[in-house]
């Protein structure tokens, strides 16, 4: 969950900085972030967010008010509402039947001038041709992500400057992520040798 | 200060998940950061580094031990000491007579395995050529930076992957440091002005 969370802050870092293509940007520091979907990544985004000195707002539909608001950060009831006054939003929300196409026209268009959208979630959440319509509409808004779109060339020609996605997904590619699967394995393997847990048992009968 | 602070940690990013080219990268998470002299900017790296849990150690041949040492961080002796412990080396040395070419092959020969150099401080502080000689013999090392060296092309060519250089040097600027700056010189011009203060005077007789 760090190694995502770590990149989502690289590339909202990246797209302030116009994807350090030597012109003048703006800063993190006091803008207001949105972490859409306050789960482990979202609870590890915040963390580097505080220590930048971001206004730091979430909205998840699961969690209790109680457990984000514990960790200083600012709950809202709604994503409109947490779109409406982010700076930029961070996308941590999972892949469902209500998520799938969430992230919509309708939804960015709550945006303040200037808007940044990250996402490091899934692919699957965002209506991709509603976010070309938008991105046309709306020349101030950048896009980042580490989920390439189908049409990602498009999104290349179209939108030179404000998109960038990296060639391959890479959220949680760390050597440390990669070592603690490995280990996490290992430890499920020996408590099946050892003590017959099934726990993490894939094809179960 | 701050400006220049999130340009550095972007670029740290940027350096240990690749340059964002889609392959496995490291967290900068528990790692040992290394941060030479430690001023205004020096002091914001380092709070944003706290936030992102990084291990954080100082050098600074001027500012007094407890003064660095008041916010947490490690003081070592030496700029040598420094570079022997650090996984990432961030610079923030001023050019003087005695820092110019300082950052030369002994120096960056005492660097861990897979180091890395970000320099978003001043070009002539980096002894180019032996820069050069110790990337030739440490295919682990990366240098990423906002001053582009004068061997941009030569850098380019041979350390493809592990260097990166912003086409312009862009550390300070952002939307808001301008505006700081602007505000600055405005309010010197009302003081001068009002109580003839002179403080700020560029051509003293």
């Amino acid at each position: 969950a760090n190694a995502v969370a770590e990149l989502a802050i690289g590339l909202m870092l990246y797209a302030v900085r116009n994807l350090y293509n030597g012109t003048s940007g703006t800063e993190l520091m006091g803008k207001k972030l949105g972490i859409h979907a306050y789960g482990n990544v979202g609870c590890n985004v915040a963390r580097i967010a505080k220590g930048i000195g971001m206004d730091i707002y979430a909205y998840d539909a699961f969690c209790p008010k109680e457990v984000i608001e514990k960790d200083g950060i600012k709950v809202v009831n709604s994503a409109k509402e947490l779109y409406q006054l982010s700076n930029v939003v961070s996308l941590h929300i999972p892949a469902t039947a209500e998520t799938k196409n969430s992230i919509n026209h309708d939804l960015l268009n709550n945006l303040p001038k200037g808007g940044i959208l990250v996402n490091t979630a899934r692919k699957e959440v965002i209506n991709e041709s509603e976010l070309i319509k938008f991105m046309e509409e709306r020349t101030d808004f950048k896009y980042v992500t580490d989920i390439m779109p189908a049409a990602h060339d498009r999104f290349t020609e179209l939108f030179a400057g404000r998109y960038f996605s990296t060639p391959k997904k890479m959220g949680a590619q760390t050597a440390e992520a990669n070592i603690n699967a490995g280990i996490a394995a290992a430890q499920q393997i020996v408590s099946f040798l050892k003590d017959g847990c099934e726990k993490f048992r894939v094809n179960k009968k």
